[in-house]
């Protein structure tokens, strides 16, 4: 993902932390320069590198930013990920910020990857959902392309889906999908949100492209299925957790999408160590 | 909280999400207008209340926003928050944006609302860190102010906060103490970061405001409250989980700092039901 | 479109002209109010009513904006658009901000209408490009739709358009179209341009969504359409003239894509007239 | 023109067709590195190449651009504009934006050194307007500049022009022309728009430094030109096409503005080929 | 002056000081209402009531702002400009960045209605220059009209002036006054920065709109006026303090110019005062 | 400081004084290097060095930007403080953004500076306020700190400074300290504004952190000074000049607050002179 897609995030990061200045570090620091790391505290995957290395370039040109990985590497517990070196001042600073998007990002890709993992094999895809947290929602998404899950749609514009409020505005399914077909074009794929049977089918007779199976039993599920018969691709949602995903793999859904991996993140725990430390002569341009 | 605080993060949120439209909304509905509720679908502490305000606000003066509660109240499943009217595509328009924001900053009070609980009776304060989501940091700590415990610093500029890489930096905590004092003005307190008893009488000596016990045993923070004996606050800190709350509120520290408060954020799960639908002439200012 | 996908650009364009403020108007103008009409002067069809509305509602909220007519509708050479009333200074202010979008939209409406009309009744949809104005192409898509044609992709994230260059680069357009299935998932269509016959069956083979024919003649168009036989999509693309729509739109194409509609416009013609005038008492606030 | 003029309309318009990233590209190369050069497709005077360099200055850093003429050239067909090298997924992503900045803005210049020769030798100027595209008035009045032709005022702040509303609001041109004298300063050159040689003997008395003449004959410019004598300059304006500008600029005006230059733009046709590729290692900083 | 020009400028202003909130203000008060005025503490000219409205209406729309003067009106010690009323939290959280502009723009206005005082009558202008605060040109430039003066440029692109640097670069005056003529358009004056008599006599023969008399004696002054026989301005300009007006208007140029009355203002004190407090029932929706 | 914390403040200096460019100097100038320096025209203190380097850097990246100095260094008339060279049609642009900053916080720091002097021994602390320039406080803290005062609270959110308003909003010092305890946590110094020795027991007796005496006469503040005895730090506040900073150190309180270092700033004077200058060859791209 290009810097120019989350630069502005990082920049707003810095200013809510920053704010008018560390004034412990500057305090305590002058010009000393210092050699750090970013270390794992547990195992998981990697994602959000290039904004760590992001956070610091914004920060200061003189810090140097090695990433020992690239983003979707596992770690363990103690692995290194970056290498930082260049003036301590800067990197204190920022430590924090660059560690919220990193253990986030990274928590994230731990769960896309661990819930990919419980269903492999089924030719299921794990798919996100726009419970993102706010603001970061490309970061958040990309996180879960990282851990191998699959994105659903970006945002209200790159796709149709037609869910329950739609229908009952339309009246129907068939007229809600009608009016999508007059007035909206033919570059975007259309979704019906569907609560029983006889809204699978009648999503079905549309043509839809993606039929998703709401809040379904597991019996439900396998009788859409049984329906769609490979006529459009099949999404379970609906408050699916991690331990049910197996049984709803099992179904045959094509998809399953799980708002949790984005709207309830456990951080994947990092933590950056200064380890040498010296001085170094000042420039002139003031402090 | 003024909606100046937080007009920025929402706006940046609606143009995240809408992009260059609803599509599936726009070609469904024209004028009709709607009744709306935002209800709770498990217990909890509600906050946030002004912010999804203020998404519908930016999005259509005509939604009217009218909230039941008061953040910082309890909600049971089926309560409801909000009671919305207005155009039923800008109601829908903002609904995950909204909700979003809400289900957060709700699961946040209702986290720091629990800990609080675990130790409420001894005294001892429950507070967050900065450890918290990129560019929300303002909203997240506000929502563990509504869940009732307290907020540490905002961020590097609102108090002196001497770290073990400070002290590194500094040679000792006495000198690091020191240059803060000589630099740093009397405008802000001073905490000190320590590992040992003896860096608690080292910081003591000191007479700094506040002392920091990072990832002691039970039986070292005994001692260290023992040692202070008042003469300082005492901050137990380092990976606290919630099963640990008593025991070390037992200890007699005076603050518990959380980083899962918001880190680690497991949303309270809420929804946005429209009840009521019906066609509205239209104005004439083009579509 | 809501004001809030606007108003960003609005207040850029007044920026622009207001700089440090209206000179001219301020010398002369104190507390008149004027009456006032936006008026055409050749005929077309109107596009950007809400966008000249919001013009005047940033300049000032004393100003009553009253269209007469919805964004789409056709107008006659002096039919009246929009009533407008308010202090006259801040009129004249907004005045030529509103028509340069007004006059720039309208012209875009007006030539997607003129295209659709030549090839009305032959099943075909006139489609737009990317090849807009920096930073307009929101509304300049939306002008193309109210004019009565489609909107192809927004942008590089809405759809999958496979290129010359991303076939060179991929070897083939089997293995780019495999790259994509592979990395980008379920919610996007996918099409591919084809220079010749042999591309378009390739395409074919790989199951796209949509045919790009890209600058065949004539006789290519119709034996692609034919090969193709509805099992894809099919568009007719580079430098078609207003001259050949019909030609074009007689080989069966389903879509006629025109980047003339957005890089080469033609302006209608309207005009704002102030036809009351009088003077106010001044409030006291300052001037 | 220094980038720092437009890097906010660059920056604008790559967020436009970025959104949220290009998945084509994104899905097809890795870390291929690609030379691709901008060729003109048509014959005309190029403008924008410091635009265009920004464009992929701001993409990525990487890029080498080169530059084969300077803004002003005229090129014919075939000729190359530029020298791309660098990613090739970033070359493909900069394209669709600095060809949409790069032809509008040729186009502009090549219209204004189209008008400009048609007057060659008669001592009158080509001068733009503010009927510009929001957002980019700078850029298209530089490309006129470019073009050989000259800027008129650039907002309502840099020159006073008293037009007919401001005349109706006054009572009269001398009243008009005396508010400006003594609310407006010493720094600014003062216009008057005349319809009538009335108006005109009027504004000539009041000593002002512009006469435009709006929407007059031949006969009643000649007769305009000869009133005033070389004691203001004199504007011809309205509407004036390219068909007339011969025997406008006989009748002896010293300035003629033309609309169209920016409000009808006709793009000059370019286009962006990738002519070599090869894969490069990738760095370890992520994807 | 329009809210538009100068909403940025107080947004900024009120970020900068609330940060995340005022905690005392928050701390203390809730639905207390308040009536307050802004109470002049010495006599001078006010400027700036439209700013300090904008300040409380960012705010909270719920505070009423009433001036009882207009910009430029005279006050004595405890005049009443404004009344408030409205949320006491609001009102006092507003007070300090209200006050900040409402003084300084005051301070300016008063400086420059005295400095008009001392050459009333004859016929010399009191004009300002460039050496304003970064970001607050606009207003201090107001401000100076406020209070009677008048403005020279606004920035580097709305009048030409040849400096000293200029001349060297071109070589002379009338080299640089040519390159000026050729490239730069018939919109804007020009103004030649001289240093001796010489110098004015080159700038007159070029028949420039304005001489400026860079640092010369008084008696150099007279001389240059006599010389200059009114065929241009003449402005005096370098350093000239409050004790010099009378002596150099004089000399019988046309205008002074004044760095001091924007680069070292001197306040207009004036306070704030709450007067009534009462307590209001709560509305719901958070706190 | 670091640059993160005002590129934006210089940002905006920069579009508003070149607006749409500098028309003298490119008029004039084409690809001139040039040799210039900053030098001091009075004795002072030099604050704001790695603003003006901003300044260039935004404006041009081919400018070098030597200091010869470090902030908070003494200069004498004729001190060079900056030397730099590069393309001179930039340095011009930038000179007169970089002199307005530099000048600024270069007056602010001799003030502050001169203010210290007049105190020193006597154990006193001078300190600033938050009557700031809007949008320019960091800067202007900053410099304060430069000169060898100290900055109190910078802002509503990093201080409790309970004043008169809200002791009437609390009816009472007692209670509203109170409020503050319960609401406002543990990280933040209490300062309480008092106008009587009365005022002062009660803050006494609270506990509080920092006890403001509100223009008290110098009696009183030493009766004030005797009555705390060191309890509490003890600041002498409300239009103190500098003529009677002696007198007011000699009371024995502990800071001086004075409003006057950044509300009433008198500039240094510095001045950019070009020494050199030479013609380049021009780059291939565009003018």
């Amino acid at each position: 993902m290009e810097p120019l897609l989350f630069k502005n995030i990082v920049a707003l990061a810095l200013a809510e932390d920053l704010s008018f200045g560390d004034r412990t570090t500057d305090s305590i620091f002058k010009d000393e320069v210092a050699g750090a790391e970013i270390v794992a505290k547990e195992a998981g995957v990697v994602a959000g590198l290039p904004v760590a290395k992001e956070v610091f370039s914004q920060l200061d040109q003189k810090i140097q930013f090695k990433a020992r990985l690239l983003d979707g590497e596992r770690v363990q517990p103690g692995d290194c990920l970056v290498e930082l070196s260049g003036p301590a001042a800067s990197i204190l600073k920022g430590e924090r910020v660059a560690l919220n998007f990193l253990q986030r990002m990274s928590g994230i890709a731990t769960a896309a990857h661990d819930a990919v993992g419980k269903v492999s094999g089924r030719g299921v895809k794990i798919v996100d959902t726009r419970k993102t947290t706010p603001g970061l929602r490309l970061l958040e998404k990309y996180a879960v392309r990282v851990g191998g899950a699959e994105n659903h749609r970006f945002n209200l514009s790159d796709m149709i889906l037609i869910k329950d409020n739609h229908i009952a505005g339309a009246g129907s399914i068939r007229e809600a999908v009608s009016r999508v077909r007059q007035r909206c074009g033919f570059t975007v794929k259309i979704e019906v949100e569907t609560a029983t049977l006889r809204d699978v089918q009648e999503a079905l007779d549309c043509g839809v492209d993606i039929i998703m199976l709401d809040n379904m039993t597991l019996s439900q599920m396998s009788q859409a299925v049984e329906l769609i018969k490979g006529r459009a691709l099949v999404e379970a949602s609906g408050g699916v957790g991690k331990e049910q995903l197996e049984k709803v793999a099992e179904t045959g859904v094509d998809l399953i999408s799980l708002g949790y991996l984005t709207h309830s993140v456990r951080i994947l725990d990092l933590s950056l160590n200064l380890h040498t430390l010296k001085t170094n002569p000042p420039e002139k341009e003031g402090k």
